[in-house]
């Protein structure tokens, strides 16, 4: 990071900063501080750091502490013994509960057609992914054992994606980049489409795979849901993902499912799920079984606006017009996407997406996570989504108080051109930024306390 | 499985079997069959199969019907939304009461030293495992990129190592097969030590990796309770695996847990858990919790005997008893392995060994698990474990009516010489075997019924 080019100027503008007045960097001279910012408040000194960079979906528990009454479940000693679930299903894990709320909330919210299909459960979607990945690239039509597949996805794509395409360096599948550019002619390849896309909210088809005839397609759903974006038709493609976490908040028990088309594909993945991990909990499939009905029973019964979805919905819409408002006056620092307002037929209405995450633009040249580093946002930079590093995600589903914290912060945030050479040093749990301008140090805590703090700060979740 | 030998003689002595008196195999031949079984009662003719080759804890759900009130948990719609779950620990998905209680309940029953131990929990100890080879595999001091570190395990081995190793053709390890004949020395490998063993129950030390100083050693102690073996002393090794299936039977929350002792690779499996599923079920790592500790209290509180695990021991050593019972007079078809007594420091008393499996040896020549699918019985044979098909493994911990059901049905099993060829057809959903002395067909129901009941029988689990 020591080339990195940051723009770290105008740290007297809001409070995120604890102050060093002498504070010794990894070459042992040690700088002078000049303590020009205003005493941070109090809830910022405890907790200096906004964390945007996690898609943990925080922004429902609100809701659920007000209504999660319906959803509470009692497990008995003596429930869920078994591996077993449903010998009727290719799923043999798969408790027919979930299943059977799975259909009913897509039906009801009319975003996907599972009509025809297979459910099959994971552990979220994440290892779902990775299931279809196994059964896609070992079936009898894919060139097994000559060459690995290439996994494709345009850019911007979810950040993950790679990491767990590279993870154990298989010989069946590889990481092939950005789609648009991806030269799909030679080999059968895998294209994954991610719509509304994470990072950038945009809603997409497939960009390689239906031109070739050679890709075989993985959409990734899981923010098609009536909270973020407006539902135009069910979706209906040969491989979908969802997640309980993306559509009712519940990351913590980690379900998700796929909606399958071709059954030898579902059998693959179940296969994939049982070798892996023999099965999914059947505490949380019961538990997010519940909650869905709770939440579908919810749609039948009540106008759009006062479901889960439409009060979500509210809410997100709300964050939204307050982050437009406040970057309104910084757009010599950075630029948020525009979406067209689009009619949902869940909500019978007119509306313009507000999606899970906000994708910020700064002018050529800036490093945009490296920018909100320095004003103690963290934030997953354009980098690892496979674009420039002038883009930056930010968690719009986050706690309240922190997104709350992070539109005050806002106003300080500038972007200066500066061409002299900047310094970056990392010490132990802390990051030292030594600016061009006198030697202005900020200290950035990092809310641990047993040393673990740099590591955590390392985890990356959605 | 044409060529396999079948030794189906005496099929006239249970009622396992259902029969056919027209049935046409693959090569359009119509076989006329003699029915010259006695007809089986109804139980067995409406279940025909027993399965006996999955390790489904089942054995235990009587002892938490009765016992299990106190483990209730109850959850609430708005609990467990986040994905973390303790900033503080390496494991940072992993819920603090579970943490506690997994290390409540080794101390209290002796079986590990947990003490300097980071606890990494998974969906299940399996994915535990794949995370522990995927950690050293790729630490500093491997030879990464070079080849593949091979996995070796000692004869006969769990069968589902292999299977997870091969999964995803990985470029950084690869199934090395037995520990007992492999070459050590030439580069850094990856050992996998199951004490008590599954298949066989024998108690084990490292077969390799000891001796020539390039092995790393994951211990997989998943049978090491008091309810399968005395416990002799707290293990005390690198990496150590456990899971709740095997401990308390609950399965369904698929809930293991490694201790580990080195804090990178600790960080490492996190790392893997954290890319591939984002971390475990909140909701099953609560109830994992509360059930450890109600466990645990019930040792502190209780005489041995009259705990969880002494309950659970004499109900194993008493299928034992009964399995010896009526293997005895079979010595001339099958042999059990003899496990010497040892003191149980944690019951404070002798005993022998009541592995989670039997381990059947047939004389030399016979096909074991053909020799009981035959007989209607599934069992999962030898050549899966690395090791002759004259052995076969059967599940000691299932349904008490279906082990009941296998006890009876041992008398009528006979290997029997036959030196003539004998043919086995399958078709959808059942197997015939055609017999060579006259043409006896035997239909194996399967007990489903939607035309998943093939592809569900090839669910190995355990």
């Amino acid at each position: 990071m020591g080339g990195k080019k940051l723009h770290n100027h105008n740290n007297n503008n809001n409070g995120a900063v604890d102050t060093n007045s002498n504070n010794s960097n990894r070459n042992g001279t040690t700088t002078t501080t000049t303590t020009t910012v205003k005493p941070p408040p109090v809830t910022l000194q405890q907790s200096p750091i906004i964390n945007l960079d996690r898609g943990d979906p925080s922004v429902f528990e609100p809701y659920w502490r007000k209504n999660g009454g319906k959803c509470t479940i009692t497990i008995s000693g003596h429930d869920s013994l078994s591996y077993f679930s449903d010998p009727n299903s290719v799923c043999w894990y798969m408790e027919p509960e979930l299943q059977e709320a799975i259909r009913r909330v897509h039906r009801v919210v009319g975003n996907a057609e599972t009509e025809g299909c297979h459910v099959v459960a994971g552990t979220g979607s994440t290892v779902l992914f990775q299931a279809a990945l196994y059964a896609l690239s070992t079936s009898s039509s894919s060139s097994v054992a000559a060459e690995p597949m290439k996994v494709v996805c345009a850019a911007p794509y979810y950040s993950q994606y790679k990491e767990q395409v590279e993870l154990l360096q298989s010989r069946l599948y590889e990481w092939g980049g950005d789609a648009e550019t991806f030269d799909g002619s030679a080999a059968p390849f895998i294209e994954v489409v991610t719509s509304p896309n994470n990072p950038d909210g945009s809603l997409r088809e497939a960009a390689v795979a239906n031109k070739t005839g050679n890709g075989k397609l993985i959409h990734d759903l899981a923010y098609y849901w009536p909270n973020y974006t407006p539902i135009t038709r069910p979706a209906d493609y040969d491989i979908m993902l969802f997640t309980l976490t993306k559509c009712t908040g519940h990351a913590g028990s980690r379900i998700g499912w796929a909606l399958v088309k071709d059954v030898e594909v579902a059998k693959k993945m179940t296969t994939f799920m049982q070798i892996t991990t023999i099965g999914v909990s059947k505490d949380s499939q019961l538990r997010a079984a519940k909650i869905l009905n709770v939440v579908a029973e919810d749609c039948e019964q009540h106008a759009a606006d006062k479901t889960f979805f439409g009060e979500s919905r509210k809410l997100m819409a709300e964050r939204w017009e307050k982050l437009r408002e406040a970057v309104k006056d910084k757009k010599d620092v950075f630029t948020l996407p525009k979406y067209p307002k689009r009619y949902c037929n869940f909500s019978g209405r007119y509306f313009q997406p507000a999606p899970a995450f906000g994708w910020l633009e700064c002018k050529e040249g800036c490093d945009a996570s490296a920018l909100m580093k320095a004003h103690n946002v963290l934030t997953r930079g354009g980098e690892t989504f496979g674009v420039s590093s002038r883009y930056t995600r930010i968690s719009m589903i986050g706690r309240e108080e922190e997104f709350e914290r992070f539109i005050e912060r806002i106003s300080g945030i500038q972007c200066v051109d500066e061409e002299d050479e900047e310094e970056e040093e990392e010490e132990e749990g802390l990051v030292v930024m030594n600016g061009n301008n006198g030697g202005d140090v900020i200290r950035l805590g990092n809310g641990t306390s047993n040393g673990h703090g740099k590591w955590l700060e390392q985890v990356e979740v959605q």
